[in-house]
């Protein structure tokens, strides 16, 4: 087991009806700034339930935050922390919104241009960040329990991350009872979105760390028994409680721990994204088998424990078990109403290996996989048998 | 699901030689009190690792704390702190040693008489304890990444306990090298007890938290396999790993979040240890055994989903998978060499379950079990079918 550490130190309050106790998390005489995506907690009642448990508190409002969270909108938000002396942010959406408000979190006691953030970037060390919390709308990208974030440029057309222990949400409420409204085709991306996250993680060699594998197997066996549930038109509370637990599992920093991590799939998603504007999630799903199959010799035992102890496979050679569980992935994505091969989402497919290969070519490259070793002509290779 | 809150603000620091980095963690002006126990820290070189690792820090050290720790020594402890001034403590040991530093924690603030915090019992919140960080020599109670404790009274032969929110430790160093020096019965000791708390988290009725429960079923399978190995005299850094944050994972409150929990093991084999000085974790082996046969209405259906899942029990009705988890526990336990019946441990057992039942009966008494209905002669019935 390789050497790690772990701090998370994020308050969860899980269940139905906890909005109503965030008060209690949030200092009395705060100057809170509540920054939302595109209104639909106006329809779900999220928006009410927060004012409402907020009565009494200085609260001020910034709405309109995209699903790619923009750094172009984030400058306007950052404008009104300094106009109206914000000292505490609430995130109510999902992962972007919450993305979004790290930023803010940073940008807010940076002296430089905000942009330095994500450019250098300056990593965000505990009390340098405005405190906040959140409130998840969309379980899907973890954000709620960790301290990483993802910001889009319009205007140069990049993605960049940042982080830093500093921003950790001081907490975040989980109540499965907003799942109700989300439409099906995005919860299909959110668990495809966490459990691509567990697969990063997890589809590596096999580890000496049994437990963190095992904990991996649990959130993915999880996801796999709550998604009919949660994707039916009959709204389960317990499904919904566990898809959305499962998430925030998955990328809390728990099972990477002493292991090694990939996280090439996504590397590679981000510019099926980029370059069509299909979702994030689908572009995992496209990405995933084939990655897996191209790197079949370093993950094989990975896979075929994966088959045996996530899918019940028993039967076959350790090659044929790892096969195996490459297609039990594909059919649970299918499943999920996603599909895994590139040219169903576009018909413009034909050079996108080339173009993945030439961006990987002209970046700082630093290897893609869990050893670093994958060249651009490989990730040409991967994304060629993703057609 | 149940509603939750979960905050566990410890770092871990994990691995061979993270002793040297906890100069890091503590404040270079701190006043340190080094608290330890009977010694074994001086010959397996974890005393002197401390030392070099804090040269240049204003140290102090406390030793003599002994296996229940006791209040009579912590009052001396509690001493040299208010005399030197004592701003960090350092629990150096096993969960013995940090219960009775949260003890000290939350005493060197206290205004009113210590013993008070365990009688009333007084709370420690967020910022009224002292800090502290503890260096883990001897897996088992989980005491490093929780914020619970439990301390005797030799006078009035009292076993209390109290914590709260502002006694976790800021960090925790787990270096699973320590592990080597264990005397094996130790160790076998440390498996049961972790083992147990996962099950008294875990063995009530079936739920609807489904990655809780695979993830309890994660750390006993873990344990499980860890055991062999590090029960042998061959080091093994891995298993010995792997052990360590299993102990550490079966009390940090991740997996008792969402569902109902039992602890009435716990209780009765209290009993054993004050009557008959029998160790902890055995009187737990002892007990659990014995309590799931007697609630075996309540209990078959999570059984049978033990004995599936974590022991691969396939065969027979739910009664017979159920009644054989109970004997793969049994059998676990004797693999441990460690003995599941109370007449092994004493000849004068034959009034154990009078007394036990009395002593509940004295007591202002709340009900065993995850449903708090047991009542002292059902006490009574569980101790004497483990004689």
């Amino acid at each position: 087991m390789l050497n790690f550490e772990f701090k998370n130190p994020t308050k969860i309050l899980f269940g139905k009806g906890e909005i109503a106790k965030i008060s209690k998390e949030i200092p009395k005489n705060a100057k809170i700034l509540m920054v939302y995506g595109g209104g639909s907690i106006k329809s779900n009642g999220v928006y009410d339930q927060v004012k409402s448990a907020l009565d009494g508190h200085e609260l001020h409002e910034f709405g309109g935050v995209p699903a790619n969270p923009e750094y172009e909108v984030l400058v306007e938000a950052l404008a009104v922390i300094k106009e109206k002396n914000i000292d505490y942010l609430l995130a109510v959406g999902g992962g972007s919104v919450i993305d979004g408000v790290k930023f803010l979190s940073a940008a807010a006691k940076y002296e430089g241009t905000p942009w330095e953030i994500l450019t250098k970037p300056v990593r965000t060390f505990e009390g340098e960040g405005l405190p906040f919390g959140s409130i998840l709308t969309m379980p899907a990208t973890g954000s709620e329990m960790n301290s990483g974030y993802v910001i889009s440029r319009r205007e140069t057309n990049e993605k960049l991350s940042s982080g830093g222990p500093g921003l950790f949400p001081e907490f975040s409420v989980l109540d499965p009872e907003v799942i109700q409204s989300i439409p099906k085709r995005q919860i299909a991306n959110g668990i495809a979105d966490a459990y691509t996250h567990v697969l990063e993680q997890y589809m590596t060699a096999p580890s000496s760390a049994d437990l963190q594998e095992r904990i991996a197997e649990s959130i993915l066996i999880s996801l796999q028994n709550a998604a009919p549930k949660v994707m039916s038109d009959e709204f389960d509370y317990d499904a919904a409680g566990n898809y959305m637990w499962c998430c925030t599992m998955a990328l809390n920093g728990l099972i990477q721990k002493g292991v090694i991590t990939d996280w090439a799939v996504h590397a590679m998603g981000h510019e099926l994204t980029a370059y069509f504007g299909i979702d994030h999630a689908r572009t995992l799903a496209v990405i995933a088998p084939s990655h897996y199959r191209y790197n079949f010799e370093d993950k094989k035992g990975k896979l075929a424990q994966y088959a045996e102890r996530v899918w019940n496979v028993t039967e076959g050679t350790l090659e044929e078990k790892a096969e195996a569980g490459i297609k039990k992935l594909e059919e649970f994505f299918h499943s999920l109403e996603i599909q895994t091969k590139l040219s169903y989402y576009t018909q413009e497919y034909l050079n996108t290996a080339e173009r993945v290969e030439k961006a990987f070519t002209e970046r700082n490259w630093l290897g893609l996989g869990e050893y670093k070793k994958l060249t651009p002509k490989d990730a040409f290779k991967i994304v060629e048998m993703s057609y």
